[in-house]
């Protein structure tokens, strides 16, 4: 276990930075269902401001876990989905959701 | 969504703050097979301090997801081992390590 890559590790320290940040678990659950304009996912998620909205999804673009997609229109606009890596990590959010509903109290939607 | 309990999701978003730093995943792989002395657990991860982890464990202990139980020998020491709470996150920790290995390139022991 020596061998560990200094990288990776950081890397991975970093993705779980931004999964405790609040509403980071709640806009992946949303996109884990599809392709999100910007507008669906502030009214998807009750609470969550333009703002901090954004924030996230920047975050969330810089980790390789979203791709953000401008869309000419008509209506013109900004979708969001999730990256092949940013899917593969709903088994892992399910399970930590899980966990966080049956040990901390957590809501089911997640936090 | 919106009756997110605020104080089970700050928990859980410190859990993540944890889990997310450097050593807390291999330290939690060793406790998954059993309890262990400090002694066992510092021979057991490579590269660990004694410093390092007396603060993570100290970080697990408080987190609730490890005890600290003091032998009065012979021989004296102390051991820990997963609560209920600590030894319920393996599916997801599994889950996360497998992402990591294929998505970030983490050593197969985890980070």
């Amino acid at each position: 276990m020596a061998d560990c890559s200094e990288s990776a590790c950081d890397r991975f320290g970093a993705v779980f930075d931004l999964l405790g940040k609040r509403w980071t678990g709640l806009i992946l659950g949303v996109l884990m269902d599809g392709p999100a304009r910007f507008s669906e996912l502030v009214r998807s998620v009750d609470g969550l401001s333009e703002r901090m909205l954004t924030d996230r999804l920047n975050e969330l673009v810089t980790m390789g876990l979203v791709d953000r997609t401008v869309l000419t229109g008509p209506p013109v606009g900004v979708e969001y989905q999730l990256t092949a890596s940013g899917k593969a990590l709903e088994p892992a959010l399910d399970e930590l959701a899980a966990w966080a509903r049956d040990h901390l109290g957590a809501p089911p939607g997640g936090c």
